[in-house]
């Protein structure tokens, strides 16, 4: 059997990626067998390996079919050496982490890769390199608009129905077509991996979830209808719940993940659990995508400091996702 | 000096507020020193007594001042017995929880008491007896508008800028002047007590707090300039910050609180860090009203199994702002 090939984006070049990356690659033992595929420029990866000491033994890939080894493998992206400045933004930093995140997307969605796993980049960098989206999910979504937010730590997992758009358009974003549509994709999203859910927790919008339309009837008159129609299919869905305890329901049951209806709903409870160590996962898409839940960290860049720890479990997340 | 008088509800005799009563004022010692008078029913407290073998030694208080030894009192409510059911609500469950409130409040609004503590009600007792209150916090806010709804615990503590309306209606509450008039009154509500709050860290809205207007325009439009304008007359207040980091910085700083746009935003938030551990204050009234974070608990009611911790905690908080 071969391994599955699995991207791994060097995320910012004057941020923490590159080194999270190598010392991720490093400590092998404690990645699942995969061939790993990185998707950098050469010079950053060499001066960065030169700082840590550390010799990753990257062999490279050029081009044509990706090699059956273990790897690890190498694919310098763009050729030229690439200009880059640590620890702050630049549009050489933009330019180059957009470029090292494209060419691992491409490869994914000819199927030459089962998941790409992207380390941080600077939205201000990608701002200041002209680029048009805000962030890997923007672009993601442009390519796939099925494309699904989920978080996940060993204490909670979350699936959110909207996310970078203002709150009161997510509000009407609450409405039961999209939430049956939003249940089907998320659930066939989970069948078709080994996530290990097995039940979907549904928040309710309002406070204790409109406690029979008093305090609003979203609940009543789209989320509860969506639950019921999405059941009948054989999901396995349950709710609303009312927004302030359904996190501590799915709390601590790996089996269980919440469906939240908006950003920080969801965010503001997983952020509390599993700050910048959960892993943020894209699914909804031909291929998987994950990343670690933190930025550039560019005050630590180059310092040797960097805690890989994060990005690791986004790698075997990838991994087991596959 | 004489002891502060601090005012306590039974809630509703079939759930878990007389048990938890007697067992807070068995335990003395974990009380500051005041004057604690119960407000509730003979029956039900001499039957909840015998049940847990325990004699709370009550000094009747019928009428006229408050008498100045240390107590405790107890002021029957009613008079004559009063009909309720163990275990589950009912409308007499609910009218004995509503009288014994509401004679409790009577009290501290003719300043014969400094705190009001409610033990938990029932909104189906309530309701069945034909009361148009949905709960203790929408009395109070019948008789004082500016009621502002706080929760404290060890680790975090929260303000909602409003609590049970719909969500929509909650954004529509997120504009500068009520932000500014809440910031005042906030302030001016914890100076006058011995809060330990020194800095007040606002929510914003949005994802991310709106990016400069990218993902929402009320952190620009509204929060933003009210935050500025409260700062403006010496209120300690910063923000807006994005919704789902804020509460990390105000995890663990006892000095800080969180300002929360809606409902759900301070208690998904809350109940993960102190789920039923935790105290609601009600402030900006003329006396404190505190109650502890949990319900009536019919399930477990009349068992001896009640926890009152969180009883406590909230008689410890009603004393400390008083």
């Amino acid at each position: 059997m071969t391994l599955p090939a699995i991207g791994i984006s060097l995320g910012d070049p004057g941020g923490v990626g590159p080194e999270i990356v190598l010392k991720a690659l490093s400590e092998r033992a404690s990645l699942p067998e995969a061939r790993y595929i990185v998707f950098g420029g050469r010079s950053i990866v060499e001066e960065a390996a030169e700082a840590l000491g550390l010799r990753p033994g990257f062999i490279t890939w050029e081009n044509g079919e990706l090699p059956s080894g273990p790897g690890p493998f190498f694919r310098d992206v763009g050729g030229s050496p690439v200009e880059f400045v640590k620890g702050k933004a630049s549009a050489g930093n933009g330019e180059a982490s957009f470029l090292f995140f494209k060419a691992a997307v491409e490869m994914a969605r000819v199927s030459l890769l089962k998941a790409v796993v992207t380390s941080p980049i600077s939205k201000t960098s990608w701002r200041l390199a002209g680029l048009s989206w805000r962030g890997h999910t923007e672009y993601l979504e442009s390519l796939f608009p099925g494309a699904i937010m989920t978080f996940w730590s060993g204490r909670l997992k979350v699936a959110l129905l909207s996310h970078h758009i203002p709150l009161a358009e997510a509000l009407g974003r609450v409405r039961k077509d999209v939430l049956l549509d939003f249940f089907r994709a998320l659930h066939r999203s989970l069948a078709g991996v080994r996530s290990g859910v097995e039940e979907l927790l549904v928040a309710g919008l309002n406070p204790h979830g409109g406690e029979d339309g008093l305090l609003g009837g979203e609940e009543t008159t789209e989320i509860r209808p969506a639950i019921e129609a999405a059941a009948k299919e054989g999901i396995p869905v349950s709710g609303p719940f009312p927004p302030d305890t359904v996190f501590l329901k799915a709390l601590d049951h790996p089996e269980k993940m919440v469906v939240a209806m908006s950003h920080d709903q969801g965010l503001i409870a997983f952020k509390l659990v599993a700050f910048e160590t959960g892993v943020n996962a894209t699914l909804g898409m031909p291929f998987i995508r994950t990343s670690p839940d933190h930025g550039t960290a560019y005050d630590i860049a180059g310092k040797g400091a960097a805690d890989p720890r994060s990005l690791i479990a986004a790698i075997r997340m990838a991994v087991e996702l596959s």
